[in-house]
């Protein structure tokens, strides 16, 4: 999507054919900074400390990290350990361990020599394979728009809710929940975005009204405590969100408060959708809440917040009195039964075995 | 409560007799810092910018307002000019309403001379009702915890989650929703207290957690974000909350994202409880979704977020892009459906009509 009116990808190979590029996601939104990767401890940092973020784009800059990786050394030793490393810098999403599997198969299959130039070719396929996925997911998605706009005789802007980014910052361009409304602005459609602030990183506040301004589509900031007073008055349509993991009953792992929406939107009648490539999926899930693990992260993230000053500097400030203990899951477990449906690259299903079996019947 | 060690008030006359004298809550929990205010002027600005908060307080404040105005002219006109100005601070409280009318009360029903007088012994007396019900809440509260105390052998410390603060610094002394742990500390029941960050003025990073810490009692703060997710894991035992303005058939407003909490509560059988005295209880209303009038705040509450910086100063760091637009609903409506149970100073009762009129007789 735009950035200042240019097209870019939130990830892709450098000019120089040896490193690779991403948006640094934390300096945003008050700094646009790239960054570029060199190695696989540079990709390694880049995902835990969250300048590239997002299941999808964290799948993607994984499968780069083995193309640096390739270019040093491309032994089985070697890849196999870079992969290892790579897999455990966050437990959650499973796009990861999928990207990393599809690459190392890549590699596995041909001579040691052939072995850095069939990642590349592995890691760009995953790239522009997601953004296929998400294009679609824009495709399928917008239809639920398209049908309030419609029904309401167009009078008003649909008033879609989201929470966390799951834009194309978080993907490698178009988004999974944002998708539908980057579409629906292409056909003329009157959408406006609530932006769930997300703390403890803000990525809404960060990222998702980063998107949005750039791509010229009204919204509104509010703080992650605000959707359920919206919905008891009316003022969602809709809810979209992201997907971190999926079971393949339909469970949703997403960014941390995603559950409290979910069971808000059900408490008052308002469709909540989510928004995934299959790539989300984990086949061999049943019971999200109980199977899945929540990723525990650095209290300082919930007890610093990072901003730009009024001297223009971009810094942190702490929040909390010096000895209060913080607890930081990043993510939660939205029930399928919470879920009015998931929208995928093939087509909007509902949240279970059954519904999932109707696009995926090579899975069921 | 303790700060430092030394029992304190939240408000109380200075001993030069002719202002008062309050904890500035804009300032922690990295300052304490306490602030004469001297003219109604001065009480105007404190609670509008939240110096003073939480609905008890604010009438309290406001009782003070109205001393301060008639130690400089008590005729009608002036006083009941200063009762308009202090009624127009925070419109969803209804404590600020009643405070203000029975200082009124008190004072049209003596000579112009006496009237200074009169404000003041009613504002004291409004302090220590308002002490003696926080206490009482305490008392009635604490069985709720005692009962899980006792129901898990006392294993392990009954896990109690707040939202925003509605300790002691909400009312005069005690609080309300923290009044049950506070007596709960006193008999030696471990507590442990998951405190919500509330945003967007963190008034439980910045409150909760600091007079939890003042008193010692154990806690963890976690984003608002947190709390559906430890409900769903059985980490929370039971919720208790306050209320800014109560319905007589039990529906509650309370801040910003309490609804989000008693939602989640339901869905997980967790009880919900909201501590109030019944200054708060606002008789004429029915139906608190239609009737209670949400106060907007500016967006700049949410834009900005302060803290203390590394080199030790407090200040705001802006984390929007410019640009994009915020909305500050700072109240929401939890219906009495969603609410287990109402803890008042007359006792525990059923959120409704019927519950209420078993403690004020008077008013069914």
């Amino acid at each position: 999507m735009n950035v200042e009116g240019v097209p870019r990808r939130s990830i892709r190979p450098a000019d120089d054919g040896r490193s690779v590029e991403i948006i640094d996601q934390t300096r945003l939104p008050h700094d646009f900074s790239i960054r570029k990767l060199a190695s696989v401890d540079d990709v390694v940092v880049a995902i835990s400390t969250m300048q590239v973020r997002g299941a999808p784009l964290i799948g993607a800059a994984a499968a780069y990290g083995l193309c640096l990786q390739a270019q040093v050394d491309a032994s089985d030793a070697a890849i196999d350990a870079a992969a290892e490393v790579l897999r455990a810098t966050r437990p959650t999403a499973v796009n990861l361990a999928w990207a990393l599997g599809e690459v190392l198969a890549a590699m596995r299959g041909v001579p040691e020599s052939e072995r850095e130039a069939a990642a590349w070719r592995c890691a760009a396929g995953i790239c522009d394979d997601d953004v296929a996925a998400c294009r679609a997911i824009g495709e399928h998605g917008v239809r639920l728009i398209e049908a309030v706009w419609e029904q309401q005789d167009r009078r008003r802007p649909v008033e879609v809710l989201t929470h966390c980014n799951a834009g194309w910052l978080a993907t490698v361009d178009w988004g999974t929940a944002l998708a539908p409304i980057y579409v629906a602005q292409e056909r003329g459609i009157d959408v406006h975005v609530w932006v769930d602030e997300t703390r403890p990183r803000n990525q809404g506040a960060g990222l998702t009204t980063w998107e949005l301004l750039q791509q010229g589509i009204p919204h509104t900031l509010i703080a992650d405590n605000v959707g359920g007073h919206l919905m008891q008055h009316g003022r969602v349509d809709l809810c979209i969100t992201g997907s971190d993991r999926t079971t393949a009953t339909g469970d949703v792992c997403n960014k941390i408060g995603t559950y409290l929406k979910a069971v808000a939107a059900r408490d008052n009648d308002v469709p909540f959708y989510v928004a995934l490539p299959c790539s989300t999926i984990d086949w061999s899930l049943s019971d999200g809440l109980a199977q899945i693990p929540i990723e525990e992260r650095d209290g300082n993230e919930v007890r610093r917040v990072a901003g730009r000053s009024d001297d223009g500097r971009t810094l942190e400030v702490e929040i909390l009195p010096e000895g209060s203990p913080v607890a930081n899951f990043a993510f939660d477990v939205t029930p399928a039964r919470l879920v009015t449906g998931l929208v995928t690259e093939r087509g909007i299903c509902e949240a279970s075995r059954q519904g999932l079996a109707t696009l995926y019947p090579e899975r069921s």
